[in-house]
C-alpha cells in the first residue's frame, strides 16, 4: 500500500451476475485479458510504487459497449478497451494526463 | 446508466485470488455484505437515478482492516465497514458530502 493514489484505475471484469435484463458482458469481451495487460503494465513500470492504484471490478453500467475502464479522480471512462491499449492508456493518459480520445465514452453514456 | 457519476462508491468483495503474501480478506471480513447494504440503499433511495454509482470490486489494498470502501472524485477511503455503517456513509458522505471521520483509512494508508 502506497498512500492515497493520485490516479485509481478501475478495469471491469464482471464477476458477479446481473440484474440488469441485458447481463453485463466486460469478462465475455475481454475484460480479464484487458486487466491482465494492465496488471502487466503496472508490473513492468513499478506503477504501484509511483503512485497509481489498479482495481478489478464488477459492472460499471454500459456493459454491452465494454471492456469499460474507468480512471478517477479525473473520472474518465474508456470504452471497448483492448489489451493494447493498456500500454496507450497508461504511456499517454497516466504519465502525462492526456486521456486517449480514441476510447473515450460518449456523452450520452458518461457526459 | 445515467451518465458520469458526481460520486462512485467502490466496495472490496474481494473476489480475485491475490498475489499478495497476507491474502485480501474484505470477502472473508464482510465486504459482500456490505456490498449488499449498499444496494439495499441504492434501491430504496434511488441514488442510481440521482447521480451516483456503486461497484463492487477486487483488492484495493490494506486488506487486513477491510472491508474497505472508495468513494471518488474526492477519494476517501473507508476502512473496517460495516453493513449498518452503508446507511450512515449514504446520510452524511452521499447526501452531504460530510465523509464519515470515524470509518476513515488512516493517513499511514491512504494519506
Amino acid at each position: 500500500m502506497h498512500g492515497k493514489p493520485k490516479k485509481h484505475i478501475l478495469v471491469c471484469v464482471q464477476r458477479r451476475p446481473q440484474d440488469h435484463p441485458r447481463g453485463c458482458g466486460c469478462a465475455d469481451r475481454g475484460g480479464a485479458a484487458v486487466y491482465q495487460a494492465f496488471l502487466d503494465e503496472f508490473a513492468k513500470l513499478e506503477l504501484w510504487d509511483k503512485g497509481f492504484l489498479l482495481t478489478d471490478t464488477g459492472c460499471m453500467g454500459p456493459c454491452d459497449q465494454g471492456p469499460t475502464v474507468v480512471v478517477w479522480p479525473e473520472g474518465v471512462m474508456y470504452l471497448g478497451v483492448k489489451p493494447e491499449d493498456a500500454r496507450v492508456i497508461v504511456d499517454e493518459h497516466l504519465m502525462f494526463d492526456q486521456p486517449v480520445e480514441r476510447l473515450l465514452a460518449p456523452k450520452e453514456i458518461w457526459g
